[in-house]
Order: structure tokens, then C-alpha cells, then sequence
């Protein structure tokens, strides 16, 4: 059978040279980052040029970045961390309603704790409401959380214009940049970022392992307590070879290859929203008015009257992998709240995919690709109860 | 150089053949598990399968196992989670004062909310004192949380003992098992667990992934919120490649040759126990009335007069890799928690070693590092100022 992988938001194929990193130091340089032996020496010295190389591709120092699990525990630690560190003198933090459910689900834990939560609407095409974004900041906000990309519909928010609400406004502000990181460019300074979150799995490294950039003299609780690795701020043993695969990740996204793989996609994305928009009652969400504002991986995509479960699931069938929203919540039947929150009517948010193209990806594939949606939304909207 | 490597409490050397199943998650099924397409599902039914033979390896049901990423946030989440579904109704917990950094600085960080934690004393081979155990647990106990084997100094606890009263006066056990896991058998039924805690990079599998036994019923609230895995206790897109490596890890631990492994330490560390009790002003910490409560690979030796991060330096000069106390607080310089509970003075636990073995290591490293050990131990003891 074909197989078409174009789910790369939810998770990336490794690239086989990290995996060949990563394997020097599963077989030979196995030990403790912590110990002081000669060989615990060496895996501290992979685990810090990790650091480096990830921390100069947003600008930050090298101190500054700690290593997590991975996005959601980041995100995690963050909130929940910020919070303990600053309640009660500080009990408010601001989220847009498109956020991951790792940031909207920590929101609800620290809500039956006592923090107050802001939830910023949404326009059309998924950009936060800046003016509501000044007027919600008061004395008692200790964070504004915003995501750089959303992982449903691919809108890029405007970092710059957010950053300079918040320093005017002296409230750090943070980024989960899980979607965006090597695709869109992240600088902590210009972009008065207080926090960032990074993860590995979405570009070609490993699962399990993920960062965050916490700026300098930021107080943080630590989520998880122990040994006090990571400079005390996340304890645990370090895993190397998830580091170093990470690390090596974010080197290979500063090649002309990176580039010009960026280069393609956005082709093929121009290329498939053209063509999908030429079927009937066919909705794109996200930024389509200028695709300069939409991650170039990015499509999603609404076929009115039938179930995106269905398509998914004879996409499937034709050895194509794509989704319906995020792949944390396809287990549970919900409606997207990120499209809810663009005002999509049910009979449209329910029959949504999403596709996420990678480097490796080909116009073939799109093409295959395109020859089947087409034959599968015809297919379900003959038996649908709903077509007209 | 020669390459000892004697510091398996703190990690293992991967085993050939977990590495070999990962790389092909690596290299081919590498989706996101919660993905509900051909790809997705073959991930997660890896998850699965590692999942069921974990749960068998302590007599568990599968259902009963969930995954996070290490032996740190395990026990983080037991302590937090459970207050924070117990706190105020309950708010006591027991611990020993020979519990790893993790369980004692949440522990902290717990007391600081409200909890009262209890610290039981330890005899002088490290042993809880169950009577002290018995008087302590009050109607607002929620958790007695006390370490299966201790990672300094290899004293297994009477797990049996310690269910025992625990069913007696109905309070949820935990036992954090990092160090015994596959080495000192665990039974959830038999010795009343309400929660396990187990890791893979101790047993030769990967760095980065742990589990989490939570007995059917208990109500924890999650450390890390977000999409709803895990059976909603733990969320992040699971860390596939390592799940898949920790499980097959632990059914190599099902076979004739672990156990001949296990059999061989024991033998090693006889040995090793005999030759280092003849240097003079030598003190082996822990068990050694009774080997059979001594975790096979575990030795613990006090030098007195001299200093263990010297002896360690100059071990490691040669190519023998062990450590002064536990890896995690190796950057410390303060005198081991362990050592100070079982009333060393600090003369002699300031001159202290551990040596861990695993299944790789022979009789000639014993011996190589026997006869560095003497002459390192005889020159330091000249240049140091308190030898007599």
C-alpha cells in the first residue's frame, strides 16, 4: 500500500541524521549527565551544545534554556509554575481562546485554585484581538500566553506587536511555539519574549523531549522537584540521547536545505488550497487572505455537510495519513474549540481535516492525494442526511 | 584507556536489543500515537503491547500502568496529585528520611501549601522503623510513600511489612521502585501498592521514560494537563520510541539470562564486599548482616579520613566510572541525607563511594579496580590532614 504521511503537526518522521547522533550516544556515551566521571563529562558536554545551538536560534543565552518532556509539560510548567511563584499578589493571567488544550486545561487547574483567567476572542482568520489584549492587562496580570501557530489552522500571530503591548504593560509575556519553532522566526528580544516553548518531535527529532526559555531573573516554581537539574528549574535525569537529537534537529533547520524545504511547502500549500477550493461548499480556515501569515505547512480544510471522521478515516484507508484537528484530541468527538471559536456553524467544523506537509513531502503525493479527497467527499455526501 | 563502568544506580548501558526495536519506531512507525489513522494506530498499539507487559511484570492490569517521562515526575505526580485530590480533607503524609531528593522536595514544596509530612527514622543499615510507622499514620494520612531499595546504600525494604499496615489502617502505599525494578520482585496484590513507581533507563532501556503503577479507583489529579492521554493522568503526545524500548527491556527481564545476570552481581559484590572490608577504617554502609536484603548490585563504602569526590577523580583517571553518593546530587557538595540519617559522622561519610554494578560487568573489573582502589585510598590517606 501507498503511505502518505501528511500529518506532520501532530508528529514529524525523524531525520535520519539525527537518529544517527542520537545512536553514538544510546550505544557508547550512555551515563548520567550528572555524574562527574569522565563519561557522565562527556554526556553533560552533548546536553550543553544542544543548549547552545537551540538557545542562538531564538536569540536567548545559553543559560536560558531549560529541557523538558516536551511541549505540553513546558507549557505546563510555565503556568503552573508562574503561578505559584507569583500568587497571590498576582493572580491573573491572559490565554487567547485558540490556545493548546495543555495551556486551556492548566488554565481550568489554576482557575479552582483561585487565578483569574482572560480568554481573548478570535477574528475570522484566528488573530488575537489586540486592542482587547491592552484593555484585559491589569495590576494583578503576572502572564500573557499566546501561541506563535496554531497547530489547527496555521495562523501566525504578530509577536512583535503583542511583545510591545506587554513591555509597555511590564507583564512577561510567553509563546508556545511548538508549531512555529525553525519554521517562523522566533527572537526573544525583539520580540520582548519572557517565555518560549520548544519541542523536537514536530521537527524531525525525537518524541519525549521538548525546551523552554525562561529569561534571565524570571522566578519560576518548579513543576517537577528533585535533584535540581536543569539549573533547579525541572529535576530528573537528563535524557541524552533526546537532547542530543533535539539539538541536532535545530542545527539541520540553519542549512540551505531547511530553506528550501520551507520553499516547497508553501508551493505545495498554495497548490492544494487552489485545488481544494474548487470543490463545492469548501471552507479553508486559517489566514487565506495573505498566506504570508499562515505556516506554510499548514491546510484545513471543511467539507460542509459530512463527518471528518469518515474522511479521515477512508483517507485512511487509501494510505493516507492526515487528521481531523489536533492529534491530542481526536479521541474525544468535541468540536474543535479553536474552530468554534472562529465562528464555524457545526454542519462545517464537523467535516474538518487537516493537512500537514513536511519536508518530505511531493507533489505526487498531493496529487494521489487530491484524487481520492475528491472521489471521498462525493462518495459521503451522497449518503449524507444533510446534502442538499 | 580501560572503560569501567560502575555507576548502574545512577543509569545502564541500553541493552543491543531494545535499541534495535526502537530504531524501527524511529526510522518507520513513527506517529503520533493518538492519531487515528493506519499509522497512529500502529503506534499505539506498540504503546499497548509495552504497556501490558509492564503491568504483568508487577501483577498488574494493564489499565492500572501509565506512562510518564522518568522515575522524577512519577513520584512528583503521586505526591502532588494526591494532594492535591485529598487537600483539605487529608493532609498528611509519611515518609522515610532516606527517600530520593524527589520525594523529599515535593515534600517541600507540599508543605509549604499545607501538608504535614512525617519523616520516619531508619536503623543503622537503613531500615524503617515499623512501630514508629504504625503510631504515625492518623485519620488525615492520605499516603505513606516509602522506596522499595534505597539508590546509596541497596537496603530493600519488607514491602509485605509495610502493605500490611497500610491495609490495616487503609491508607494508600506507595513504593518508589527506580532502583529494584526487575531486580527484587514487586507484587501490587501481595504487598497492598496503591502506586508503583518504575523506570526504564535503570534496567537498560531509554532515558526519558517511566511509568506510573495507580491502583484502579485511587483519584489523582493530573501534574501535567492537556489533551487527555494517559488515561487523562498524563498528557503530551507519548513518547513512542522510548514506551516501546522500556517494555521490551522489561521482557529481556523475563529470561533465563536475567536472572543469571542478577546472580552474577550477587556473586561480584560477595566478593567485592570481602576484599574492600580489608583495607583498614573501611565501613560498608547498609545491609551486610543479611545480604539477601541488599539489592544484588549495590555496594556502599565509607574511607574514613579521606574524600569521596578524590577517591571518585582519581577512579576515573584511570577509566573506572562510580560515583560519591546518588548522581542527582552529585553537584552538591553536602553531606548524603542517607548517610547523615544512619548517623555517620561526617569523617567518615565525607570519604564515601558507591559502586553499582549490572549485568555486563566481570570478575577482572573487580579486580582492576581492587587493586587501583588500595593504592589510591593508601595515597590519599598519606597527604590527608586527619590521618592519624
Amino acid at each position: 500500500m501507498k503511505e502518505i504521511y501528511f500529518d506532520n503537526a501532530a508528529t514529524t518522521r525523524i531525520d535520519d541524521e539525527v537518529l544517527k547522533e542520537m545512536i553514538k550516544y544510546f550505544k557508547k556515551e550512555y551515563a548520567n549527565a550528572s555524574s562527574l566521571h569522565f563519561k557522565g563529562r562527556i554526556a553533560k558536554e552533548a546536553i550543553e551544545k544542544a543548549r547552545e545551538i537551540i538557545a542562538k536560534s531564538i536569540n536567548a543565552e545559553k543559560e536560558e534554556i531549560i529541557f523538558t518532556s516536551g511541549g505540553t509539560e513546558s507549557n505546563n510548567l510555565i503556568l503552573k509554575g508562574l503561578f505559584f511563584s507569583n500568587y497571590p499578589e498576582k493572580d491573573h493571567i491572559i490565554v487567547s481562546k485558540i490556545e493548546h488544550d495543555c495551556i486551556l486545561n492548566s488554565c481550568k487547574f489554576l482557575e479552582a485554585l483561585g487565578a483569574k483567567i482572560t480568554y481573548l476572542n478570535v477574528d475570522s482568520e484566528g488573530f488575537v484581538d489586540l486592542e482587547e489584549l491592552k484593555k484585559s492587562i491589569t495590576e494583578k496580570t503576572f502572564l500573557v500566553s499566546i501561541m506563535h501557530v496554531n497547530n489547527e489552522i496555521g495562523t501566525i500571530q504578530n509577536l512583535e506587536e503583542i511583545g510591545k503591548i506587554c513591555k509597555e504593560k511590564n507583564v512577561l509575556f510567553h509563546t508556545d511555539a511548538c508549531q512555529s519553532f525553525t519554521k517562523v522566526p522566533i527572537d526573544v528580544k525583539k520580540q520582548n519574549l519572557g517565555l518560549v516553548t520548544l519541542n523536537s518531535h514536530k521537527i524531525h527529532g525525537p518524541k519525549g523531549v521538548g525546551a523552554l526559555y525562561v529569561k534571565k531573573g524570571t522566578l519560576i516554581t518548579p513543576l517537577i522537584d528533585g535533584g535540581g537539574h536543569e539549573n533547579g528549574k525541572r529535576s530528573g535525569t537528563e535524557n541524552v540521547t533526546g537532547i542530543v537529537g533535539f539539538g541536532k534537529a535545530v542545527e539541520i533547520s540553519n542549512t540551505l536545505n531547511h530553506k528550501e524545504g520551507l520553499k516547497k511547502m508553501r508551493e505545495l500549500q498554495e497548490y492544494l488550497i487552489k485545488e481544494l477550493s474548487k470543490i463545492p461548499n469548501t471552507r479553508i480556515n486559517g489566514p487565506i487572505k495573505d498566506l504570508d501569515k499562515r505556516l506554510c505547512n499548514n491546510i484545513n480544510v471543511s467539507f460542509k455537510n459530512i463527518e471528518g471522521e469518515s474522511i479521515m478515516m477512508l483517507l485512511s484507508e487509501k494510505g493516507i495519513c492526515v487528521s481531523t484537528g489536533s492529534a491530542c484530541s481526536s479521541h474525544s468527538l468535541k468540536t474543535s474549540h479553536v474552530l468554534k471559536a472562529l465562528n464555524l456553524i457545526p454542519l462545517e467544523a464537523n467535516g474538518t481535516i487537516r493537512v500537514s506537509l513536511s519536508k518530505y513531502n511531493t507533489k505526487e503525493e498531493i496529487d494521489y492525494f487530491l484524487k481520492n479527497i475528491n472521489t471521498i467527499v462525493k462518495r459521503l455526501r451522497k449518503i449524507s442526511p444533510f446534502s442538499d
